[in-house]
């Protein structure tokens, strides 16, 4: 679903209907899978029109529960968290950047993206009215553990790491991990098999 | 395959076997799923033992052509590009980094990570040589497409990129986005699945 609404995204500029087998073609994905995971969400397209393209984003962006603003705090503002916090995909209605949270003296009570940085010890108390954050993880991998502690303890409902390190959380907080060794593995596999593929084809 | 890998690898400090029911708890999957995958790569787990791990990684690794070095190019030094370059992931034997590009006068002939930051117009020529290279776009949107322009013309075989842009390449390059907001969407859709059941519950 995340995959198909990016898909939209970018393709909507202008358009405003999209065919199945675009869509497909957009996510990597056969029509009839597109056709089929829609269809779960109630939309179905129109016989040699297709979907409409902004219905359907709606739908899927009500599905993911992003018809109301959700809040994000970073943990860590070295590089990694400097280059989240300056990330323009936030500004999309749909996420604010409502803290951000080191433990290194000369960055905590700096600005990064217009907000000071504080650090993580008040993170709970500064969090205590939210209803629903997600935590952002970008620091060294020996410290992921700790941070995703804080974020528990301050009520976070999910995680996102950019750590090589699995967290161990309670089961009600979700944890996606964003792992560039694994990423690297699934670009080298593909790479791999078309080759593979293709010297198979040579040698017949 | 790679999220097996990357479990296996978080896993593996010290255990020598893995049950397939330890495996799909850490990869989130169901065990039946992760022995047929597995059995698709001829590796079946012995009776009340498990698997061997180390075997398994290996079987994995060579699966995902991770059994030789693989070149890395970083395209775009800002933040994001300096925090992978600094990245620690990728000393482990199976992927380094040959090459840093960006255009910006103040970043180019500096120093990043050990390595000096070259102009992209020397990709082409400093590449040429090399077999298989990936390239690691971490430019901003407005700057992707040419970023991939100049990796498809250096002679990349796979592009990871950070840009929130789809890109258009030849069939033969293969592309994988690592999209923060898409990453979020699903966080927030697991959350939202997960409320909402809950709320479903308490209604009864």
């Amino acid at each position: 679903m995340p995959r198909y609404l990016f898909c939209l995204e970018q393709f909507t500029k202008g358009a405003s209907t999209i065919s199945s087998s675009e869509l497909a073609r957009l996510a990597d994905e056969t029509a009839a899978t597109v056709r089929k995971d829609l269809s779960y969400l109630g939309s179905h397209g129109t016989r040699g029109i297709g979907y409409d393209v902004e219905r359907l984003s709606d739908t899927i962006r009500q599905r993911l529960g992003l018809d109301r603003l959700r809040d994000l705090v970073i943990v860590g503002l070295g590089h990694l968290g400097t280059a989240l916090a300056n990330y323009g995909g936030f500004d999309e209605g749909m996420f604010r950047v409502v803290g951000m949270y080191d433990i290194d003296p000369e960055i905590v009570g700096s600005r990064v993206g217009g907000m000071v940085v504080r650090h993580v010890d008040d993170m709970r108390s500064d969090l205590a009215s939210a209803d629903c954050v997600f935590g952002i993880i970008a620091v060294p991998p020996d410290a992921a553990q700790e941070a995703a502690d804080l974020l528990v303890e301050a009520g976070a409902a999910g995680i996102l790491s950019f750590a090589p390190t699995l967290l161990r959380v309670p089961r009600q907080v979700f944890v996606r991990h964003i792992d560039l060794a694994t990423e690297l593995h699934a670009l080298s596999y593909y790479v791999t098999e078309r080759r593979s593929h293709s010297e198979r084809r040579a040698a017949r």
